[in-house]
């Protein structure tokens, strides 16, 4: 038996998310069902560093598989990509030791947030970047920025369907940068809840057009209740980016 | 009566190309239909600077119509993109004397085509670029494109469908570029036949890979047959990019 690690890219435009639904078109289903066609309809279960919800894009996300089959990593690549569909691609593959974990053993993530900024819509972009051509003040947002990076309880940024019960992270950077038409949100962390990423995104966006006030991401914070943030921005302008293993 | 100008943007991934066809979505009969809505069910008919094929896209195709309305070329722009489906964008509006013609008055065209160098498949890209990861000679492909510049006749390079008599065309500049992973091609001619610029990728790529030489491309020039040339690169790596006109 061999342990896979796998990094994938998906475009989410498509895809009901990352995990298996009944009667969804599911990365996690579609991956499962090209292990099944190469291991004559054997079961093998990916396992994600974490999910993607619907029209998320993954640029670098992570998974790992036990196989028994005996085949070299760089084959390994090629056969996957020549079976799965389009908007999947492996981009690196791996036999790692049988205890590593895409999800316990993830130290850091990164999410990107695309938007663009032009005046018309981008026909191009229009599944892979939020449009929001409004003025912004960049000096207020990074004020924002300074009251949100660390360990702080993201109770107020994340969905109330959240489960887990612990919602204290740490967030590491938080930047913003413009590329041509685009502004792009940088956010390295430990960890993010359910939609976290999103209403960081649509807070601080609240706050580039004065509705909310920098100095009141502290209250925010403290308030632990999800009303009093910002709009959970739309999931066509999220990536997950990368995720760091300590090895 | 006023006549307008519109610079157009549209993604060709859903569309079976410019013109209208019984049956099928093209950006025509999309964009004539928003205007029979504008105008209480009277038709308006547009006319572009050219047809685009399935697939291929704009950036700036430009195409005009002749309006009663009295509305500011401002306002027409609002009004045609919040109408218009998700994949046409509106990018300028103009109002210009009723003797401007798109198709007639167009003095220069430039086409660009996308070709994505990395070795696995670009997710993102897979509707808007040409995967061909396999290694390119630029010099013996730079060398080829000074044979191609300038006035001659190509019907070695156009579609065997091409129904214009007069092959003549005169191209003014082609160059390629890298821009992270891609590779750009630009043609800027005074117009280009059926399939032009897609079997002048087609062909500069079997140059590119030694499969014909650069020195051949008299040859095929002066054979004035098709099968001469390469193959027909895709149509999805190909955009209409901008269009020239002297006012």
């Amino acid at each position: 038996m061999k342990r896979l690690k796998c990094i994938l890219s998906y475009d989410g435009t498509y895809f009901s998310g990352y995990q298996v639904q009944p009667n969804k078109r599911t990365v996690q289903s579609e991956f499962e069902e090209v292990l099944m066609k190469m291991h004559n309809g054997q079961t093998i279960k990916i396992h994600a560093s974490g999910r993607t919800d619907a029209h998320v894009h993954a640029y670098g996300q992570v998974i790992h598989f036990d196989t028994p089959l005996n085949i070299p990593a760089d084959r390994w690549k090629k056969a996957l990509n020549s079976l799965l569909p389009e908007d999947i691609s492996v981009k690196e593959v791996q036999i790692v030791p049988l205890d590593f974990h895409a999800r316990f053993q993830a130290v850091s993530k990164e999410y990107r947030y695309k938007i663009i900024r032009s005046q018309e819509r981008n026909v191009f972009q229009r599944h892979h970047a939020y449009h929001f051509p409004y003025p912004l003040d960049y000096v207020e947002m990074k004020e924002a920025i300074k009251y949100l990076v660390g360990t702080h309880d993201f109770a107020s940024f994340c969905s109330a369907k959240t489960e887990v019960e612990d919602k204290v992270r740490t967030i590491y950077e938080i930047e913003f940068f413009e590329e041509k038409d685009e502004l792009i949100f940088r956010f390295v962390g430990d960890g993010f809840l359910y939609n976290m990423v999103r209403i960081l995104v649509g807070t601080l966006l609240d706050v580039g057009q004065g509705k909310i006030k920098a100095v009141e991401m502290k209250n925010i914070l403290e308030s632990k209740s999800r009303e009093k943030a910002g709009k959970t921005a739309p999931g066509h302008g999220l990536y997950l980016w990368q995720v760091h293993y300590d090895n």
